[in-house]
């Protein structure tokens, strides 16, 4: 069917921007054994920043990856590989234990195009430690295109095993992520793929289908699409799409059942107004993320008048 | 931009399907001054089905669309065309006025492939009374090739204006849509083309888009996504999509908020996993329809294992 594909659940880590992480270990645990039960590929349990560099109390603790936190909820040890991911100058290399002393099988370092050289440097540190290692370039709908030929150039060049189509914003339409694809496979033909979307205009998982179909192997999914303000390409809708002789969606239906509807009651994400004119005028989500907490979060009309107002991006209006 | 392009909100109509036809007046011509604020280029207002071949006290008035109340909710008179559905069987055409003594501009037919010889006989006078018609098979995803195949040399022979692609279960993914738009153009190459969609897979809008890129003309959609089970493609994205030189987001923005926002928390609509689960096994949405209204709406586990014992169908998965 798909036999390259490969699925990296991301709940965890980027559903952690919805609530601050703040899951609890019972709930990481129970995410864990659904998903491998699924034969879900990789599961990034949150991200490795480092306690000297952020602050503790602003954060909860899958935001760091103790491992002996790592250890506890991935115990017993499944059949499914465990993600982080970092930051540029939000981690320390020298928290990072060698993977064979970790749990953690995969590190991915999120950058924005500028920062691709430390990004580089970081992962090679990774690789060097024996981790999979993955760069994941951050909105790419606003980087130069010379600026981003250039870093794409560089990560050819470099150990790093994966780079990423990153849709930061949502805000990539199907010609969109076609070209990028053709880019990346121009200039990254040494290395794998993978694509990580939002779903700010609904076009989520028909991305993550485009990049499939386009040869893309990582695909990037959280269950019941949840992660930052629109949310992701939903993991029960890839299971379903990807089909019963390579995963199990059973156990993801149990799962979002038990754990994620009773908690999109408390926490919000998913296709929203604001959410989807982030998208469409290629904006981060903040200013949208900020009116949906405020006092006058279904004023569309004056978000829209204030976000036109401002507006200086490029985008597909 | 997109000049060939006519959007046909359908949230009256499609929406219905939801609450029964039960919006008040004041709902309805508050949605036709928002929509023809916007420049939509037409209201689906409702169905044109007979007092006489269904009881009125089964459906609310938007289901028989008298011609007084049609025009009592759209005065004073605005820049839009209004439209209306009939199914075969349940309209008599002598219910129909010349198109010059009503407010309404089109009527639509939505048959089953193998009723496509009474959908043709019926647009024709409908056609003969003044109006502009559309015929739409709906089901395309189970109907057998060469029966499609043989409607469409009849509508093409036919005096409809339109013939839409319909994704009754939203099924459909972008390989399949391009398949039947290649298709449509092969036998309907007289005529212009619609697509309707249905976002029980979260590709309501991507499918809209693909077809609006491959040339078809008419595009549905529904204010909020508002349609049965997942909805439709919600107009006000593909109003962002479409952009500000061609039609004006704002009207719909506001009247989303006033009326939709609200009414949402009283009905429900759009993505839910059970609508998922249909979408996914190319299924009439109605078991899914069935689980949201009863007692174990949220035991995904238990749809999917009645579903899939009871699986007959084609499906993607």
């Amino acid at each position: 069917m798909h036999p390259h594909v490969k699925v990296i659940d991301c709940t965890i880590r980027d559903g952690g921007l919805c609530n601050n992480w703040d899951f609890t270990e019972d709930f990481v645990a129970d995410v864990y054994r659904s998903l491998s039960a699924a034969h879900v590929d990789y599961m990034e349990i949150g991200y490795k920043n480092s306690l000297a560099l952020v602050k503790r109390d602003d954060y909860g603790p899958w935001h760091f990856l103790d491992e002996a936190l790592v250890e506890k909820v991935t115990t017993p040890r499944a059949n499914i590989k465990v993600s982080a991911l970092v930051d540029i100058g939000r981690t320390d290399e020298h928290d990072i234990l060698p993977r064979a002393e970790s749990r953690i099988d995969m590190i991915r370092v999120a950058c924005y195009v500028r920062d691709v050289d430390r990004a580089v440097g970081l992962a090679t540190k990774f690789h060097d430690l024996g981790y999979e290692t993955s760069v994941n370039i951050m909105a790419v709908s606003t980087a130069k295109e010379s600026d981003l030929n250039g870093a794409l150039e560089e990560l050819n060049e470099s150990p790093v095993d994966i780079v990423y189509v990153v849709d930061s914003f949502g805000s990539l339409v199907p010609d969109d992520v076609k070209y990028l694809i053709d880019k990346y496979h121009h200039y990254v033909h040494t290395k794998k793929l993978g694509i990580h979307t939002h779903n700010n205009m609904q076009l989520a998982f028909s991305n993550t289908l485009l990049a499939m179909n386009a040869g893309i192997e990582y695909l990037d999914s959280s269950i019941y699409g949840m992660g930052r303000a629109a949310g992701n390409c939903p993991t029960e809708l890839l299971l379903a799409y990807l089909g019963s002789s390579s995963y199990d969606i059973v156990p993801i239906l149990d799962v979002l059942a038990r754990r994620f509807v009773p908690l999109r009651e408390q926490i919000e994400w998913g296709y929203t107004i604001p959410y989807m004119l982030t998208g469409a005028f290629n904006e981060h989500p903040r200013i949208a993320m900020a009116a949906r907490g405020g006092d006058e979060k279904d004023n569309y009309v004056g978000f829209y008048e204030t976000m036109t107002s401002v507006e200086t991006h490029q985008h597909h209006m």
